[in-house]
């Protein structure tokens, strides 16, 4: 099953030659959320080759244009494209506003149905269940209304060791070893242990983007112990006074973010246009929390499933 | 004095990987006029090298998304780097609508002053005056109120044959001659003919720029004799019934109507996603036509201001 977020922009306020605006795309097992989706978010995507018709669920920061402008064009495209699949929109009050009066001046009825759910920071917790995640939203600390969001994959079910099992073994009990639940012999009437016949389930993954904030350590608990983290690094720390002033972060204080968080990586990212060389803002993380990486388009970061093989450096 | 185009943009509908939509960069002797501004808009002016500063006007054609929705993002970044001087928009209406609910929510007042001109195809004409040019808009034919736009440079002045003129002239007489009276000799009391003492004007330049629309001889009158003509161009004869069902022009069309408004030269583009080769297309308008091209992005198109170096093939 995947896990994987691919970075489709990682620039701040305006693009930059090398960098278009904040947009990842984050894919659980065939599952895709969009979240953000600065200017040209639609060709990133086509340059990433991925079908726009399979993105199921758009989640918007908040309405500063880095972080939305792509939209209208994205959801005009789905129409010319024909999707008529379900598409759920995430997003600050006032998104519903903006998409409708851009629908109504362009006379365009969409060819398939939005659902649009307004969410605030006032209100942290969980906006959407699926089959297999949990996604809450965060509260970020900034100028205007804005969320962060986590992805958490439910707990898995135990994984039965063939081999190990009884005959005759009814469906019943498989699902309760699945469960994680002891069953009886059906020949001894002894009690079997679940340990002796399952192995643990995989680990269930977890995904944090933390968009747009001041540094701000009251989101600590719900971060905690997240695998993968995104956290926008604006500036680095000579312009902590600036970043304080913008309501941004440094690579310093998202490092330590992560660190305080126990998360596994740290992608940072949302990089003012100021710096053409990043590498200063890496090493200033990794200075703190060395398991740091930049948000590079086009690059894709994986959680895998087993415990073993996280915490290495993934290319 | 240079009248260039430059195509920043040529795809209708969607992006593809190597076409933006609808974007061009018209320069007047340094006088910067933006014609539509296609999503990307701002990163395509910022790969060109053009300072986004320097426009002073913006042209809006129709608020179908291919023909605006870089526009948002471009005026943001205007303001994020600190303009101070004023820009004005020419659009439909709708268009303020959409970006005054755009800032609203984003809590931004822009650093300089905007202003915003309503114009409709129902009233076409001059709809501004600067000191080199007349702009009209010019009634498009198309699913939503949407306006091309015609640029015609004033009537420039003579150009004095210095060694000719008489000693001791007066300035008084100097501007009778630029503006070609004859003037009478101050020593013989003769007169003296504008055409022995001054060459004529240099030409003064035209450019059409006709958006979405369908195939609608009842612009002829308005872009007669045109020096350079852009003309939507869609699809290929082919698909002549769907160019019209979507308010479109085929390629022999847009050549059509180059040849029938007696147009120096005619440029093509709003290509339909659909063609990866754009050749078919230029050959479809060459048979009509001769002298057309493709709207390649980051090309540019001159007009001289000399007559002999017009209608020959630029590069």
């Amino acid at each position: 099953m995947v896990f994987e977020v691919k970075i489709l922009g990682s620039s701040s306020a305006t693009p930059t030659l090398n960098r278009n605006q904040s947009c990842q795309l984050l894919n659980i097992n065939q599952q895709f959320f969009l979240l953000d989706c600065g200017e040209g978010a639609q060709i990133q995507l086509l340059r990433s080759k991925i079908k726009i018709h399979k993105i199921s669920y758009i989640f918007i920061s908040h309405l500063h244009g880095d972080h939305y402008l792509g939209l209208f064009g994205l959801i005009s495209s789905m129409h010319l494209q024909g999707r008529s699949s379900h598409l759920t929109i995430f997003g600050p009050p006032g998104l519903p506003d903006i998409i409708t009066l851009q629908l109504k001046y362009s006379e365009t009825v969409l060819s398939y149905p939005v659902t649009f759910k307004e969410i605030s920071p006032d209100n942290p917790g969980v906006i959407l269940e699926t089959e297999e995640v949990f996604v809450e939203n965060i509260p970020m600390n900034h100028r205007i209304p804005c969320n962060g969001f986590l992805f958490r994959e439910k707990r898995k079910r135990q994984r039965l060791i063939k081999e190990k099992l009884p005959k005759g073994i009814k469906i019943s009990e498989i699902i309760k070893l699945k469960d994680g639940l002891d069953i009886i012999d059906p020949e001894s009437g002894n009690v079997l242990k679940n340990s002796d016949l399952a192995y643990p389930p995989k680990r269930s993954r977890s995904y944090a983007y933390c968009a747009d904030t001041l540094f701000d350590l009251s989101i600590l608990d719900q971060i905690k112990n997240v695998d993968l983290l995104y956290h926008e690094s604006t500036f680095l720390s000579d312009l902590h006074e600036r970043a304080k002033k913008t309501h941004h972060c440094t690579a310093a204080q998202a490092a330590t973010m992560a660190k305080m968080a126990n998360a596994g990586q740290l992608i940072i990212g949302h990089f003012s246009t100021r710096y053409n060389n990043l590498l200063p803002l890496l090493e200033e993380a990794k200075a703190v929390f060395e398991n740091t990486y930049l948000a590079i388009e086009g690059e894709t970061f994986t959680i895998p499933d087993e415990l073993e093989s996280w915490n290495q450096p993934q290319k």
